[in-house]
């Protein structure tokens, strides 16, 4: 058997932590050495976290500095934007790194500053990132030393699209991403807004025409169809705490067909783990995907001619976050790209 | 003081019409003469609803048949619908009829058979129903016998857009109308979608690209454009109990811009005591309307150039469903708009 | 018609103190005539509250300092304790005061100190104080100066419980109550553990064997049993927004029976607008009271001989808070004990 | 590698014998050989279970009577009582039986027929039947043919009380049991009462007085005690999905203590690896346990001299159903105790 590989968490304290955490418990190849978050330094897991109270052997939580790297192979950073980055930035380079940040998913740094409001901590790192969509970075996960992991609405949106954009069977123009996310994207927080009297029993949408994963999904969407292009998307924060589903509207390509589009995806995912293009007719739900790195995908006619409406669904923690990062930890190294992910989804 | 108006609702055994009773209950002009509900005939409202407990002097439930009409001046409709028209064709021309079903929604039985797969029972009625959006219908209401309420969805999406569209502020191609619902839209019937395990936790549109409220948009937004038009309509189910959120992307008319939008809409509505158009920047919300028959509306520049979004919340069941039945009630009857509807939001 | 009554809210920008506005609002005999709360000074109610964005004619949120007492008739004090008595004790004899802090309710300022931890801040006030559980308490109102509303558990408690003490039906020993409530029992303050994500899909206890409702509650049901007594009370957190349950098991008196505890429940309600003893066999639930000020009671045998479980449920906000400090303020000024609280139950 | 053991599911569309597969299907010893489901025979698993849309190879639904008897090892019953009982007693007794009904719970026949209304279909069998509380079973079930599990209240009931029962720390004297529990709990059933919008915000007790756990518990009691006794035992329904949490009132044995209490548990438990007996004053969630076959239990002093509450949370459908079936079965074929068990909880 092949010796463990070591890993830290950076923002243990943060929901997209914690799931890693919960995820890695179960990895038969990886051992949770060290674990930080500055501001529960000197708590133990258990304290920090209710479904942690049965796993009082865990690291503690250090800070930052305190981290033992010459014993970490591999780090995941779960940290804010702009804090990731620099801290990242010194680590030994012998440990490869996945990020759940914002902060290598933008090519061009100054894309990043005029979106996040400050100039990136590390540019040079930025360049050496890979764009962490596993399904569609497969090849590229092997030697990357630094990966990227997209954002929830990003990984939900361009599994859908990207395919589709890539073999022209739709248009650039007036792609229309709908989003409802549950609460944990908006992260642990002590905000009014997420307290839950404020969230049960409502919805509504934010980030109106204007949302830090706009650049993300255009710079992928741009690459794909080989041209710059603007969406429209809209993200709305539903009364739930995991699942996210994207709802886009498309123009199709000259002479394209919703059953080119569903058979295009099909195809690309045919050897996928965790993408699966549902039976015609069968719409997407969050239900479906719970807890797990699953995603379900679907095609269907829009009432206006010669537009199609693709649904997307998954757990905004999971595959939009820790377990999409565990699958390309996964790959980097050489390990099953469904070990410690193999759960299946949790229903009701 | 006047005499009340004696009322009776059809199918107060489901949500619409259990909650059209709850407002009644404080309308200091009604009297709650009659109630039926077929299947439940012989039982007290205390039985079949937990919240009319504490009324155990609300008249028992009849069967239709047995519905004392010569007592009644206005009856609430809220029956499925098909089943609606052929009871509402037989009673006597003296009573005055709010419908809530679908069966009055659209002009042309043709198109009512087409979507409702059964041909219509009385289309002669169909041709003296007034359109009953309220803040839009407002001059049709005092003589009207027969108002159709409209759908809920239809409810908010028009309220936003009907007023642009005859001003020719927006396009009348590409109208994407995304819509969030609570699960009290679906009813009171026992199916396994329906059921709390399935529903909380988790998220996911239904109808795809064929929906029953389409035609009924359609038919009156081609009166407002002046041409037949498509469009594209996705709602999704929420776990929560009530409230509707539509948002909305349109194409702006040649010169339109936000700002005329907004001002078109305040405009329109300066003097409607329910539909509020929020301050600039403002999101509308779910959570602003709840249990009440107010409408919170905006406009918001769309990231795509040359696009709006618009969004409207309502409350399904009182803007969406029996508040607004009640309002057209007061217009009908010469009573103020608001009586009976004073209650404030409830939140949380 | 009558002058109306001007009131003042303090703490308005809190749960109860927006609840008490919610109910307020429609009262026909008030004059909302300012607001106060510190933190939120300069700000509207619309603009702290979602559903307050419908009312941007409301008084602005001012600092307690600022208020224009010579204005105000009366005020509810919605302020955390010892910040309430602090404020109360220094306001104009003339003012009539409703307190909803657990500031007045306690008789012995030695008790208060032990269990919140803090000397009392006015003890000569706190002895003109009525403890304004208002069926009980109905003789005593119509003179009060000061009205110490009940905490939202003793209420639910206590209109179940104090009746068959008075009347010797059950045993002071082993009085044990578990209780229920909605997240919006613990305030809006920014704890993680009021966060959505912690509260939905789970329950838990709190205040094992020390909770602040304790004292009060003790304090009443000695005065109802001529003896002093301690109970057992558990709290439970619920992911919901409001409602509460109690749960009591008691010992029967000697040769006392269920059915003489329904009956002298029964008749001391029997003119009570909000209470309703349910029919036999039925059992409370919070959705038959959910943003009323309504409580539903009922008794049944327990399996263990000679004891009996009563249950009651109430809104945590209204009968538990607000309502019920709007029931004692129509009392205390002679107007119709549910002006401004007629609004049915909302469901579901 | 061992073979793998060959299982059936009887009731895979209920939720015990949904949650029984989605464990299933990681367990490394397990093969899923058949499923069965009269009324949805014929269909797939995915067209049953959205959660399962994403295992298109699972055996397709059969009646009960086409099931291949001949290639299983092990069958878990997740029918209704009665015609679990019925069903089983034909199998070829070659067939190990887990048991998710009440069918085999009880000693004595004569009690079952007074709770469950029908006479036993199997007294012999039931004589065989050894009750599955794994932790406090684990002698008895290598050898056994036929395991009876727990109901979910006893589960998380008789946990924490049997070892202090049976050390003579409490008295059997007034055990007061309150107990909060998910919907699932009450099945997949097309019921009003389980409808999304009649259970979200709000609870209720139900069963007051008489529910079908209470001669299961009080069974297992009076062994542990050695003398019969009555319990009280009042459930609650909560809205949320999964989760089970029991607050009991206990009297204290003579001289005995809430250290002695606590240590007991501890002892008991120390080598269990499911069972956590929580650092003191830290009080048990089921958001500590959600998803997960982990149960939580601590102890407290009540208010009231003498007595003590104990406190002890579950997920329903897992250490009260499906995941100690599972456990019972791994120790029946002597597999590892926590095989297919060990995924960690899922919070939030």
């Amino acid at each position: 058997m092949a010796a463990t590989i070591r890993i830290a968490v950076l923002g243990a304290s943060g929901y997209t932590g914690a799931d890693l955490v919960r995820l890695a418990l179960t990895h038969p190849g990886v051992e949770i050495r060290a674990l930080a978050a500055s501001q529960s330094a000197g708590k133990a897991m258990a304290d920090v976290w209710p479904h942690m109270r049965i796993y009082p052997n865990l690291p503690p939580l250090l800070r930052a500095e305190d981290m033992p790297w010459d014993e970490i192979d591999a780090v995941f950073g779960c940290l804010p934007h702009a804090a990731s980055a620099e801290l990242l930035a010194q680590i030994d380079p012998r440990i490869r790194i996945i990020d759940l940040s914002a902060d290598f998913r933008l090519d061009d740094e100054h894309i990043y500053a005029e979106w996040y409001g400050v100039a990136h901590p590390a540019p040079a790192l930025m360049q050496q990132a890979v764009y962490g969509l596993t399904e569609l970075a497969r090849d590229s996960l092997p030697e990357a030393r630094l990966v990227a992991c997209p954002g929830c609405y990003p990984t939900a949106a361009l599994l859908a699209l990207l395919p589709v954009a890539r073999a022209g069977l739709v248009k650039p123009a007036n792609i229309t991403i709908n989003a409802l996310s549950g609460v944990t994207g908006a992260g642990r927080s002590l905000k009014q807004s997420n307290l839950f009297a404020e969230i049960a029993e409502a919805t509504a949408p934010y980030g109106l025409g204007h949302h830090r994963h706009m650049p993300e999904m255009e710079q992928e969407l741009a690459k794909a169809f080989g041209q710059p292009l603007r969406i429209s998307f809209t993200p709305h924060l539903l009364p739930m705490n995991r699942g996210e589903l994207a709802t886009i509207t498309v123009e199709l390509g000259a002479g394209a067909t919703i059953g080119q589009l569903r058979a295009c995806l099909v195809e690309c995912y045919a050897d996928a783990p965790f993408v699966h293009v549902l039976p015609e007719g069968v719409a997407p739900a969050t239900r479906m995907v719970r807890g797990s790195n699953h995603v379900v995908i679907n095609v269907f006619a829009d009432r206006i001619a010669g537009r199609a409406i693709i649904v997307s669904a998954i757990d905004n923690l999971v595959k939009g976050s820790s377990g999409q990062a565990l699958q390309n930890f996964n790959l980097m190294f050489g390990l099953p790209e469904d070990q410690g992910l193999q759960a299946a989804p949790l229903f009701p």
